[in-house]
């Protein structure tokens, strides 16, 4: 090996956006500041002086938490931005400032007693599993922003970060991801974290290339060390040689392609941007959308004590088509149900929210007023916006709630056309989520223009499988290409299509450009993703030959396991 | 009108027992005995003696309970009883007593004391739905436990009714009619509660004809009145006629038929009991079981410290194999899962138990230790016992994990081989309940030799509808007639046939006569039902014509709505 030759590390992880940057390595250590020392002697301390530092520090905790939360709703997203509010909840939690003045009165600084306080209840929610356990995260995230604000240390200033900035850190919290500029940070790498993670999903909306769970080892990388992150391959590369810098600096540049796309013998396929905000709309139209194929009502109903009327929600479906005059936007009517805190609305406690009252279901029935309100600003918005409005409903499970929906449809129509306001109809549809639904899909594609496949519902009551578990024997059976799964989609476009439907997929499976030959080859004539994901499934549509996506799917439907799935996709990807 | 004619009246409700009976009402309003008047001066009351009182009164409790619990164990069953270990916790609730104490200390008596204390917790559980919503209901069991108690009133003896009784209430705790003695009591009926209400359980497991649900109608009913409660057609009858007494003389006497049966055109269909207790195997004998076609082992782990050795559980399989020299007794593995409390296994808590680690994914991950064990004690049980042993997986949603699961029957088989122990390899099988498998039924049937349909989940996970929750758009959709839930039937019988393994269902689906040719029509080769059903369901079976049944199959799997499937039903049955 000659003296001028660079040892090259590679580090695997999970990559959770598909891009890649190089830049110097700044370690990220919030913990290492908050290190308090022994506390001193009970004499010495003074309760009500403590207790006032306390409540300063809570003030201050509230003041930054509101400026993030709105930071996020613009940058992100309102339900992104909705774990702001579990952390202002936990600022003012009884159980919890009652432990920390308890604390103070036995004579401990307001530091140590907030370090104490939080103990109890961070260890009971880390025996727990899923999204309990991600509570966990968020009490520490609370605890540690107490902390600073105590004893005055100072945060890394993360949004000012030298350009060119690889972020390494144990974990990143939503606070701290928040904060990043995709400008300046050329990415980061975690050793805890999934897929799942907020890290990982304000990655994904901010498009900073990004790895996680990348584990311990993540921490044998030094400061200053020149690293490549790769969240194609899910990769962090320490001394990355020059083809690896090159490829790196094409990481943000696969062509973008404003125009639609058709594989290569000319079969066309839209592909689409979701969207669950109007700040998303810009990133859409910019990464070469051809439309929206999933725009998520929820953001207008979240974090408000009233629902939005006729007109505010007329004006934001206005805006949305606008974006896209020549295109297509697929606005989903509201999709809540038990597992999200909306106060005016009477959602009730279920034991499993994932198999209650969701979707379509409050609609026709506690929400039905609601439903009509959102139906009448979408007709009126069709009237006004330039592009192409569709209008998909979630989670149907019977024809007759179809029907339902459709009527509903009518009659607001028969409504404002006897109040003499402008509207138009719009095309219709619905999501294909619930394995009946798939059983049904000929007898409901009869009935609308589109059906949209949403995968990631689908795999969860196809699996039986909740996708936010994370037991091991849970989690691993939460994929789109087991065979289970892959039938209920070929079930579905084949029925669609004879039942005179074209057919989309919005769940995240579009989003895996691994998987657009697989979807192209099962007859998806729409595929909705995120924006930042675009450019390089439209390249890869652009070059596949519609028989060999056709052969592929072929073979995947009769595999027997989601290995032997694994295994067509990537032979397939090789050979290309 | 002449003098001598009596009024009939008939009240509407829902059967839950297909028997019927005629007695005389007997009126239960256990309410009207605990009304307290106005409490006296609180100077006029000593708080230490109403503590103690208090603490007399959970002590009486616990021992009534626990003699309840044990009474309900053996005859109904040990997962029934486990509603009793409910009642002990809140005896002991450390938020109820220091209520009860507080108010205590108030100058309040103990028995005002309890009303107020658990008036809070009563109205918060009562604005849930579903499983929390019941949970309301055993708080009133437990408060009007303690009140009884502290008031010296005596409890209507319920176990000592006079025979002939028709017993009527708003409501009946699960005490309540864990203490009816079919011997007895000719039949019940509620003005609340439904079809899988406790009482409503118990009355299956117990065999005594009961109606529910039938609304504040039931009150007009008075005392003395000769009553019918017919199970079967769901209603109570006011002065029954000659002919209806007749018939309600002939509820119990549906022929039994101890030989197994054929369709009239001699298709033979095996028609077997669901247990889940030894103590259930003499009934499902003497009803005329052709075996048993799911014999559940959660009993034998449940309210116990520790799980059962291998001894222990070799006995029980056994025994039941005795119970059916000449039949089939297919036992299904240990099938628990985070909705269920077992001290001894680390139980998750999760968002969605229904979607989480349950049966197959325990067995083949924390519990593996635990599923060898079972193993080992089945594979023995099958070279002692004298029936045929199956046994069954439950929850399998993927090819691999079938595969995993019988490698676990061959590795115990080699164990046993080389130990020198005898054993006997079972039929081997696996429940259908995830649509993924319904998907996957033809590659699951060829490596066993039979698929067993469990149509309560399998419903539950094709229509994204959980069993238990009863909002009316939930509840509504739970259903197997869902056209959704019959394809997914097909699907698997057809392809079950195919990969040459036989079929069963051991759902609550068949279970209901109404619907036995439409199943067998399907093509299933076995029925597995509670053991008071099988008289009728044999009989039906008996007079089916195989091409009507299929008829009827075809033309339910192609129908579009629920209501069609049950018109077609309601169809065959009057023309039969």
């Amino acid at each position: 090996m000659g003296t001028n030759e660079t040892t090259t590390r590679t580090f695997d992880g999970t990559g959770v956006v598909p891009l890649a940057g190089v830049g110097t390595v700044i370690w990220y250590d919030p913990g290492a500041e908050l290190e308090l020392g022994e506390p001193p002697e009970a004499e010495d301390v003074d309760p009500s002086a403590e207790r006032e530092r306390f409540a300063d520090a809570r003030d201050s905790a509230r003041t930054e938490l509101e400026r993030e939360r709105d930071q996020i709703a613009e940058r992100v997203g309102e339900e992104e931005a909705a774990v702001f509010d579990a952390h202002l909840q936990f600022v003012d939690d009884p159980q919890i400032t009652d432990g920390v003045e308890d604390a103070i009165d036995d004579g401990f600084p307001a530091e140590h007693a907030v370090e104490r306080a939080f103990e109890e209840p961070i260890e009971r929610f880390e025996g727990m599993d899923g999204m309990m356990a991600e509570r966990a995260d968020d009490l520490r995230d609370v605890r540690d922003r107490l902390l600073r604000l105590l004893t005055g240390g100072d945060r890394v200033d993360l949004a000012a970060l030298p350009e060119g900035s690889v972020l390494l850190a144990d974990r990143l919290t939503p606070s701290d991801t928040a904060q990043l500029d995709p400008e300046r940070v050329a990415g980061f790498a975690t050793a805890e974290g999934g897929r799942t993670s907020h890290a990982a999903i304000f990655a994904r909306s901010l498009g900073i290339p990004a790895v996680v769970g990348v584990g311990d080892d993540l921490r044998s990388i030094d400061a200053e060390a020149s690293v490549l992150v790769d969240g194609t391959e899910g990769t962090v590369v320490v001394d990355p040689d020059e083809e690896q810098r090159e490829r790196a600096a094409e990481g943000r540049a696969v062509e973008i392609r404003e125009d639609a796309v058709t594989t290569a013998d000319g079969e066309p396929v839209e592909v689409a941007a979701n969207v669950g905000t109007l700040a998303e709309l810009d990133g859409a139209v910019r990464q070469g959308a051809d439309g929206i194929g999933l725009f998520r009502t929820e953001f207008l109903f979240l974090d408000r004590e009233a629902p939005p009327d006729e007109d505010e929600q007329l004006e934001v479906y206005a805006e949305a088509l606008d974006a896209f005059p020549d295109g297509r936007v697929v606005v989903r009517t509201l999709d809540i149900g038990g597992d999200k805190p909306i106060p005016y609305l009477d959602l009730p406690e279920e034991e499993n929210p994932f198999l209650g009252e969701r979707g379509i279901r409050r609609s026709l029935g506690p929400d039905r007023d609601l439903f009509e309100t959102q139906l009448r600003a979408l007709l009126r918005a069709g009237a006004v916006g330039e592009g192409t409005l569709s209008v998909m409903f979630p989670m149907i499970a019977t024809v007759p709630e179809l029907e339902a929906a459709l009527d509903r449809v009518d009659a607001v129509a028969d409504d404002l056309e006897s109040e003499g306001v402008a509207y138009e109809k719009p095309e219709l549809g619905l999501m294909i989520e619930t394995p009946s639904a798939a059983f049904l899909a000929g007898e409901l594609a009869e009935r609308v223009d589109f059906l949209s496949i949403g995968t990631n519902d689908l795999t969860q009551y196809v699996m039986a499988a909740d996708r936010q578990n994370d037991r091991d024997s849970v989690a691993g059976l939460h994929d789109p290409c087991e065979p289970g799964v892959l039938r209920a989609i070929e079930r579905t476009v084949e029925a669609g299509h004879a039942g005179d439907a074209w057919v989309g997929m919005c769940g995240e499976m579009a989003g895996d450009p691994d998987l657009t030959a697989l979807l192209v080859g099962l007859g998806l004539d729409e595929l909705s993703l995120s924006a930042v994901t675009i450019p390089e499934v439209k390249a890869t549509v652009a070059e596949l030959e519609t028989d060999d996506a056709e052969a592929l799917a072929d073979r995947a439907t009769e595999a027997t396991t989601r290995t032997t799935v694994s295994e067509l996709v990537a032979d397939t990807d090789t050979d290309t």
